[in-house]
């Protein structure tokens, strides 16, 4: 077999075999197949596509390049989750213990990645003490013992899309549904959960920018994840503004405990419900839809999803009081509040431009091994459909400084569209792909 | 600027300004650039195209990004001329000679290659003691006194082109338009003649399968060495079997002296007075293109076009007696015949695989560096539109071993199509462009 062939292949409209994408992903990850073929070859493949069929090939040839996690030391059903990426996500910390509240098992594994704000794991290193260093005994124990855990990834999981998609990065074939497909979900059989839930995020802050690419990109996840013989739900979900009302690290974790203790829900609740539903339903701990939504609304009223997440950070060493009391959780003390110019409705929040200004204030991680500034963020008051009085608070920005509170004001006002008329949020949640 | 944004450009259908385009090739050249970026680029390139604007700048900034040879001391109007390749393509060792007979100077460059035969130096190197290695000045000196010389390549020409062809070579990305009219031309203008004719054949053996895609690429290459101020023509011709009677080496050296000698035409000759034709009408010597064919065949009939050669084989240290005795060229020993095995007439002859006849039999370089023996190929007598006759003998195979000719007898059988109805041959000059 030549590469050179293969890339001719697939630049010709033809459909690779099995045995060819193996050959090629095993070349690759050893080192056979240079840098230069597989970048053309991506190309190739962002131009002329894949068939259901190459991609799951490839989803299982990239599997198949690494380790995987043992999770059968785990009792019953388990649950894992993945996010297309968006700003402001913190669904992880309320899904999680809002699901293990109502028995059905997470573990999950996460990388600190690079991003306008830290991923999961910085968000949870605000209570102090928390580490997410752990042997895999130690993380199968806690997964049995309190619901969930959430480690760093320390196994050598799929090496193939670790190698791929750093050269996609750098030659402009990230946005190719099969290789998009094949990334997430590789890693996710790697894993090993039963039962995934995925949210694909659509619209100016997402990477799938209509919602037709959105829809396309989920059934293709979840045709290829079911061919591999696990329970795949996508939800396609709204990113036309943040994710909820706050963007940062110890912020959001502020966020999160907000909405566990019921204070306050949002959309932040409408998609962890929605989520949530899923893995419910498909874990059989709920036999429809309506019934798993009574029971994560339960879990929250009753404080047991509270209750879950102090447990876990307990077992995870961290500062239990945090949850408990939030002054506790370290937020920069320079804030400025932004103030609406003109009254009106709030029409759209560039969240892009609002994970721009947490990168800024120092939240995000431009290279690997950046230290980032857990403290600082923005918190914002009003959301598209909202309606705004003159002078009123739009958004609050936490800074280190004068000098970098002052930028941040002026480049958060520029991500707010305010309009004269009336306007009607669209749902949060677009719809599920089962 | 960032390769991957031009990349992404690209691939989204944009064009390319002409400093992006000089970036990128002098990046690439420098090695600032790496393979894995450009090899995407040539991809994306393949599938979303380059204007006439675009395929214009990266000519000029590959030609840029090497030497250039200095043509000024040879007098009177410099021609050139280029083919795009096939099986069996010996046109150079009769044009220049012809054209050189007529007036107009003809400084050839010429590299050895990789292919089923030898390039026209190791055609010319059948001549014992011929020699193309030679300085500038003596180059310049010769074609001012003979008329024409055919120099190796050791000046530094366009590495761009060389590093990038390397790379499309091996990536799928070398059936490009833009990327192939960029690769003639560039080398073409470092040269510095003042006419370039370029000869696009097209066919089953041929770069260019359609006529369509053979005009196309003529159109661009006219239009774009016009714009760098060349007298640029392209001549479109058939390519659906070998070119002429021989494939080989010394064996094709034979048939050109036959052809200077006027024993024999076919459409060696055709293409020849085409190629001359464009040469000398805008070179200035003809008024029109009848004018000039009459002189390119009266250069022929008259002798003048063989005594040409012959100098011109003297000044660059070759065995003159070989022009007039043929025998003298080194021809391999073992001899067999293909016969037809059914009456009928010659409908294909299949161009590539002749030409691996030749390469099987050791006429051909698979690396770089390889030996080649000049001795061996074949001589085909009937061609496309022939009547044979059940028995009668098709072609001739010329080998060094019983083995190697009886296993080449059996190739070179399979390459001829005869059919019982009459065969119509296409004109083989399909269309000039200029």
């Amino acid at each position: 077999m030549r590469m050179n062939d293969l890339i001719v292949k697939k630049r010709d409209g033809g459909a690779l075999t099995g045995q060819e994408i193996r050959w090629m992903i095993d070349g690759y990850t050893k080192g056979d197949i240079p840098d230069y073929q597989m970048s053309a070859m991506a190309m190739a493949i962002y131009f002329a596509g894949m068939d259901m069929d190459e991609t799951y090939q490839l989803t299982m040839a990239m599997l198949d390049s690494g380790e995987r996690i043992d999770l059968s030391g785990i009792d019953g059903v388990k649950a894992d989750k993945h996010s297309t990426g968006g700003v402001g996500d913190k669904t992880s910390m309320l899904l999680c213990p809002m699901v293990a509240a109502c028995g059905v098992k997470m573990a999950k594994l996460s990388g600190r990645g690079l991003g306008h704000t830290g991923g999961t794991i910085d968000k949870l290193e605000s209570f102090p003490g928390f580490s997410v260093e752990m042997t895999e005994e130690a993380f199968i124990r806690q997964v049995n013992q309190v619901g969930f855990a959430i480690a760093g990834q320390t196994a050598d999981i799929c090496p193939a899309d670790k190698k791929l998609y750093a050269l996609r990065d750098v030659t402009g074939t990230v946005p190719s549904l099969p290789l998009i497909v094949s990334s997430i979900l590789c890693k996710k059989l790697a894993v090993g959960a039963d039962v995934i839930v995925l949210d694909v995020k659509c619209g100016s802050g997402a990477f799938m920018q209509t919602e037709k690419a959105a829809f396309d990109l989920a059934g293709a996840l979840v045709e290829v994840g079911r061919r591999a013989g696990k329970k795949v739900v996508a939800v396609v979900t709204d990113m036309d503004e943040p994710l909820g009302s706050t963007v940062g690290n110890a912020i959001e974790a502020h966020e999160a405990l907000a909405v566990l203790r019921g204070e306050y829900r949002g959309e932040l609740m409408d998609l962890c419900l929605a989520l949530g539903t899923q893995i419910l339903r498909e874990s059989g701990v709920a036999p429809d839809d309506e019934t798993a939504r009574d029971m994560l609304e339960k879990a929250v009223s009753s404080g047991a999803a509270l209750e879950k997440f102090a447990a876990f950070v307990k077992a995870q060493g961290g500062d239990n009081a945090a949850v408990y009391d939030k002054s506790l959780l370290p937020l920069a003390p320079v804030r400025r509040d932004v103030l609406a110019d003109a009254g009106g409705y709030v029409k759209h929040i560039q969240a892009e431009d609002v994970g721009l200004v947490s990168m800024r204030l120092g939240g995000g991680r431009a290279a690997k091994g950046d230290t980032i500034d857990l403290g600082v963020g923005v918190a914002l008051y009003k959301k598209v459909g909202d309606p705004v009085e003159a002078g009123q608070r739009l958004a609050t920005v936490f800074a280190r400084t004068d000098e970098a509170a002052e930028e941040a004001v002026g480049m958060l006002r520029a991500c707010y569209e305010i309009v004269p008329e009336k306007v009607e949020r669209a749902p949060y949640v677009k719809g599920v792909v089962k």
